[in-house]
């Protein structure tokens, strides 16, 4: 992108700076507001409570964002977006284990639990319920994406594809087992038995060729 | 209150009857505390939207629960057991597929959605938050033996324990997926090939010894 070069270069009253600082603004908002949602929930989870955290005055957080609903869809989307360039640039990783442990701890930060809350609220708010779910296929594409590169699996194969749509679903339900207490000790055991299953599927599939 | 004095007067019945009315009205306060907490959410489910679904006297429901933590939890409890008790009298499945069917099939209801909404809840308020997790615990355990029993499972074998422990999460994230949209169609898929890779597992784990 360069623009912070782009900012350098351009005259302190240009409108590049002033460009760079909303810029930044939106982000303190987004970051603020995924923040607030995995801490406070939705329902404690204003606009107002968004921009004191952020540091911004409500006018302008709501000339970013008109509405609430705008606010905290973009900021879910705009994080896991952040998440998912960084694991874009890990390489496939060296074990099976590994690539299962790097997935489920997508599950256990804020992230997901400011999506989880979210999504629970979507489920009785019919204002939000449309977006959330158009957000979470995306999301899910995305996520379904990086596991396949990640495991260096092959969707060709029979099953394969069912596979790791499994291990996604369960690297969910253990983020949901994390969200009242620390479920590190039992995650690790489930994460290293079903990454010697998931292999053993692999290999019984080549194997029964 | 009302209620009391209303009560002293029917007492002339007898007893008996007095009770077996008293614990139907606690039985519908109950189921229908769950319903109210899967359709309407946390937020939106208070003792006087829960009393009133039963057609009970706010009075009569106070009678019963205190306190809205009280209700709601009982609530969860009380639909939980139900559940097991049907569960228990199931025979141990025919197939591995037919058993993750049953155990998958736990997380997809009004019961799953309710809890969902409690833990959610429980995550951002103090007072519910022990309990919960405390309730959480309880059905998870009694969970994790009925999966035990369902699949036919040897935990003295090494990797049965996390291979059940991992369905069981796996069945929890195909619930959450299935909150805001019908997931159906693709979790048959995952649930045969789950189903698949834990028969493979315990063939390896027969074949390894």
């Amino acid at each position: 992108m360069g623009s912070a070069a782009n900012a350098r270069a351009v005259n302190v009253r240009g409108a590049a700076p002033k460009q760079d600082r909303s810029r930044a603004t939106r982000q303190r908002l987004l970051e603020s507001a995924v923040t607030c949602l995995a801490e406070h929930g939705w329902s404690g989870s204003t606009v107002t409570v968004v921009a004191e955290h952020a540091g911004v005055s409500r006018g302008a957080a709501q000339h970013h964002f008109p509405t609430r609903e705008d606010l905290f869809t973009a900021a879910v989307e705009y994080v896991a977006e952040e998440r998912s360039r960084a694991l874009r640039e890990l390489p496939p990783r060296a074990s099976t284990q590994a690539a299962v442990e790097t997935l489920v701890g997508l599950y256990t930060g804020p992230l997901f639990r400011a999506a989880l809350h979210l999504w629970v609220a979507a489920s009785n708010e019919p204002q939000l319920e449309p977006r959330v779910t158009a957000l979470e296929a995306r999301i899910g594409r995305e996520t379904h994406r990086m596991a396949v590169r990640l495991l260096g699996a092959d969707e060709r194969e029979p099953g394969v594809r069912e596979t790791v749509q499994g291990l996604l679903d369960m690297a969910r339900g253990l983020g949901l087992a994390n969200l009242l207490t620390d479920d590190s000790a039992r995650r690790e055991r489930v994460v290293a038995q079903w990454a010697r299953l998931v292999e053993n599927g692999a290999a019984g599939a080549t194997h029964n060729r």
